[in-house]
């Protein structure tokens, strides 16, 4: 007859999550933003939502899967991230402001490559952060066993020898301070650091060319770029 | 390094879930209504899903302390099915259609006391629904050890020889058919079951006596009188 601890914890986890839910749209319709204003909002604020959780969940699938894909693991970065964390937050603002289709296809070519590159600086981040700056634990991502773009490409570079220590530890939970320097040195080692390392210039330098090329105010064109460092040259 | 199947298809619930709710919204938001009527019915629908997820995590809670209060049970009665389940979709309609605060008040006064009424009857039906009908397996709610208006009155009314039976199957997830029989027994003997039904009638008399006094137009006096009768003495 006594209760499940583990069960009401998870049972509650989710309820919070669908009320955090709820109350995001409750700040949006309370906002006092125009009604037309809303009637244009709303299919880009539903769009950015289901991108989202179709996002998270093919990074929940690639973890379960736990295959070594960097071409769906790129996939994941443009959903999960990509989208959300860049192209749809400049499209909402855009879309609040009136702005035409060409500025809105613009944000799209500013902010996909630019989200790619901000995941992918989390997934570095991710296993070679310093936790007094980045907040988390070092190696949480390796712990965690994330399918990640650099894990995908330390994965399939890595040699016979290197592939039994990332099968030993990636994805332990209890992994030690020494496992994850070992993780660390194959994912250098390996030329996975400096690919990653290399697809975020790349997509740094094809978010601020989307920018040059456009038609811009002095002062957006400063915002954008200053955004565009920020995202990706960050240490946190 | 391999994938979780547990941690996978928890995962995927979840966000399942999430997106039910975001595709919710979104069919509301492309069902053609007015922009001017959204505004007006956007706070009814936000204050109807937070109720949901207060109503839902009381169930939640009520079920890991395991006490056997019957006022608390009703008030979950009443936030989870009772607001969620009449009220607050009658005022959505009414919302829509323009209607007036004492029209809304009328919707309270039905709409309260037959929601409560409804998860009643669910009550019952949980314990000795026909599966034929309720499509349900017989006993689900012992099973589970819901914490119902039902079994708090069991609980509080038993003799010492029937709490300790009460302890022994409520809960239990292997709970046999013939525990079912003994819990069902103890629920009609201490009288549980008399007085839940006894409630039931109350409350549909106080939701009939609310329409009877009010000027309502003749057809829709007798929508709502079908609408109390079927939500309360029905067999599934």
């Amino acid at each position: 007859m006594s209760g499940n601890a583990e069960t009401f914890g998870l049972s509650s986890a989710v309820l919070l999550g669908d009320l955090c839910l709820v109350w995001a749209d409750r700040m949006l319709n309370e906002s006092g933003l125009d009604h037309v204003v809303m009637h244009r909002l709303n299919p880009v604020y539903d769009e950015m939502r289901v991108e989202l959780m179709a996002g998270q969940y093919l990074d929940v699938l690639e973890q379960a899967l736990a295959t070594s894909s960097v071409e769906r693991s790129l996939r994941i970065a443009r959903y999960k991230s990509g989208k959300y964390t860049v192209e749809r937050p400049l499209h909402f603002g855009a879309v609040i402001a009136g702005a035409d289709a060409p500025t809105l296809d613009l944000f799209s070519r500013y902010g996909l490559p630019l989200g790619e590159a901000f995941q992918l600086r989390d997934d570095i981040l991710g296993v070679f952060g310093d936790p007094s700056e980045t907040g988390k634990p070092a190696g949480d991502d390796l712990r965690e066993g994330k399918r990640t773009v650099l894990i995908a490409h330390a994965v399939n570079k890595a040699s016979a020898a290197q592939s039994i220590e990332i099968r030993k530890h990636l994805g332990d939970p209890h992994l030690s301070p020494d496992g994850v320097r070992v993780l660390r040195e194959i994912i250098q080692e390996t030329g996975a650091l400096s690919e990653v390392e290399r697809i975020i210039e790349m997509s740094l330098a094809e978010s601020l060319a989307a920018i040059s090329s456009a038609d811009l105010d002095v002062d957006a064109v400063a915002v954008l770029k200053d955004l565009a460092i920020a995202a990706t040259r960050r240490v946190l």
